[in-house]
């Protein structure tokens, strides 16, 4: 089975890697063009997946998830001609330089080869992954929660449909029909097929790969990020940054989970922040000095300084310095996001440099680490990891560099 | 032990990004005088090493790597003042941009934080890898072969000493103790401490990384180097080019294995090609075509094809067409380095942009494949993978890009 799809996706992904950015673009705008047309046959296979999940026992923010609505159909559309629209990443030249030997080295991006993706119960991860890594030249490999399995299917009998109608092949989009874990761990130790594979999932759905996987993979994992409010900051900035970062979307990774406060400002900013917060409904759980600033705060634990909540629960802890925030979020972040909310030079310039985080933020929301607003367009996930590339993963993410170089006859 | 040596080098790590280039550089500086300064007591512990492992039965190759002389302790000291003389990658600016929002987002290179170098019995590596991560902001762990290990500690002393000389800490430099199967497998999977992995060493060792490894890692895989001699040819040029990639050092991975010929040269080009290879003590395999041109030649068998001989040794196939050649080096090259010799715009286009190698080349040994010949002034491996980095690693292999976003108060 494994080999099949694998072996489909690599031929493919060869007619992908060399066809010109108007083909790749046409298909995308065919497959936008494909599911604004097919959305109603889409409602209606889609309330199949929605009501098994049903008797399945499924409800709340997974049900929510899974089903579709022409709004969501209308977004997969047009979220498909924005990638179509974005630059070609592949043949970009990253590096170039003549030796002295007259060697003309040059770096440039080319494409990976088979992406494939893990992802849950959301459909329109199959029309947003497939169309990234379509256009970065690559071929793909879909395989998502079961639950959304006949969802899937027919959105990538969309996509296949218009690779055909662009002169390209259908076997650079597969969604996997298989929805069992056998299938799932085969996909990640398909090593002679797969270039990189891309988890979009919870905490299991990591552990899984981390153990399991043998093809080579970016994390898009856990973000415990953390918002330093420092001794100068501007306090009206401060509280308006905090509260859009913990609350505007409190279910994703660049949510705030963490609020350090300089202890010269607390007395000040700490009734303040905290109101507004609990406001916005936020549990908040505070060390003993910030209870002693604001006695109504729950008492945080241990764990709370290392738990990503992704929910309405900040945890608040009082700080002497720059160098205890410093280190507080070295020994919890988890490498995501971090923010400070400073009007001293130094101490922006310490935070960014010594915090190892995919992100620093100054003076700006943490809900900024997202590929859209980083201007890519769409994001096939956040990486938080240091190899390959860190934070959102645009097209470039989805692509290697490889040299070329040109001589005339030179040898050692 | 792992958890020790991991935590003295992530301490470490810190102090090491944060230095400034020219005390990184004074360490560097440091650590090359001392090793000139101490070449008597190095060559005289070395000794003891080679003359341990002939107790052991070792010689030939194996043996001759193992030693030391004044003029390889010479090299690692002129290697280390080579890195001291590189830009310093750290803080180098990648990207950068400003959204509408104001925000202005930079990516910048910073330190891995701590690099893992796992080498075989060659104790200038000591030296060589500790150089480049360090210049690159990183602490790094080292383990050479047990066979070195009196050699490699002794390298290691003298780069401590000259990281405290210079102000800096001496846990950035460790080299394992523990020669033991199990320490090695420790270090592989001491994912809370190691960033980066590099095997330098042969299949072997390469496997055990794939199979046990969980701390990320970077392959330097096999070169099964293809050099493709196309109907346009210059043909003296082509032949000087083969001979060279061939034979200027065989046992390398960026030696060429296999020569391909295009039919319509073969009966002028293959006589005049094997003759001088012959000469140069090749031992040649062709396919039945290649024999019909000259009999003398061996008869390859198939296991040829995909063979990395790493020995005066290489296989010859009569091929048809540019087409003939590209499909037989993506079905059996390695992903190193591949080279086409020829006069033809459209063959040399096809060549780079329809093969996935890390580097090809146009009219121009292999054996370029090279960090020294890339400027990289040293190298710490040459990858055969897609992500992170691919082709010969220099100091920038040794880094990553994270993110800086700049606001003055901006939400979503």
């Amino acid at each position: 089975m494994i080999q099949a799809i694998g072996e489909a996706a690599r031929a493919a992904s060869r007619r992908q890697a060399m066809a010109d950015t108007h083909l790749k673009n046409r298909a995308l705008e065919g497959a936008a063009a494909g599911l604004e047309a097919e959305t109603e046959l889409l409602l209606e296979t889609n309330a199949g997946d929605v009501d098994e999940a049903k008797t399945q026992g499924i409800g709340g923010a997974l049900l929510d998830r899974l089903r579709l609505t022409a709004a969501r159909v209308e977004g997969m559309a047009s979220g498909l001609r924005q990638v179509a629209a974005l630059p070609d990443p592949v043949g970009e030249v990253t590096a170039g330089f003549v030796r002295p030997n007259g060697l003309r080295m040059t770096r440039f991006r080319a494409p990976l080869g088979v992406v494939a993706v893990i992802f849950e119960a959301r459909p329109n991860v199959t029309a947003d992954a497939a169309g990234l890594a379509l256009k970065a030249g690559n071929a793909v490999v879909l395989r998502g929660s079961s639950y959304a399995l006949r969802s899937n299917l027919a959105i990538g009998e969309i996509l296949r449909r218009a690779q055909v109608e662009a002169g390209l092949e259908a076997d650079a989009v597969q969604v996997m029909s298989d929805p069992s874990r056998e299938a799932a761990r085969a996909l990640m130790q398909a090593k002679d097929w797969i270039d990189l594979l891309v988890p979009r999932g919870g905490p299991k759905l990591i552990a899984a790969i981390e153990a399991e996987a043998t093809v080579p993979y970016v994390i898009d994992g856990a973000g415990n990020c953390h918002i330093y409010v420092d001794a100068s900051a501007d306090l009206d900035l401060a509280a308006e940054i905090v509260v859009n970062s913990k609350v505007s979307r409190p279910g994703v990774c660049n949510a705030a989970e963490k609020l350090l406060v300089h202890q010269s400002i607390a007395a000040d900013f700490l009734p303040r922040v905290t109101k507004l917060l609990g406001e916005a409904g936020v549990e908040l759980r505070g060390d003993e000095t910030a209870r002693s600033f604001v006695e109504e705060l729950l008492q945080a634990s241990t764990d709370d300084w290392s738990t990503e909540y992704l929910d309405l629960v900040m945890a608040v802890k009082v700080i002497d310095s720059v160098d205890e925030a410093i280190s507080h979020v070295r020994q919890f972040g988890s490498g995501h996001t971090e923010a400070i909310i400073t009007r001293d030079l130094e101490a922006a310039d310490r935070f960014v440099r010594e915090l190892d985080a995919a992100v620093v933020m100054v003076n700006a929301s943490t809900r900024f680490t997202d590929g859209e607003e980083f201007g890519y367009g769409a994001e096939i996930g956040i990486s938080t990891q240091k190899l390959h590339v860190r934070g959102p993963m645009g097209l470039e993410a989805l692509t290697c560099e490889r040299w070329m170089v040109q001589g005339s006859g030179q040898v050692r």
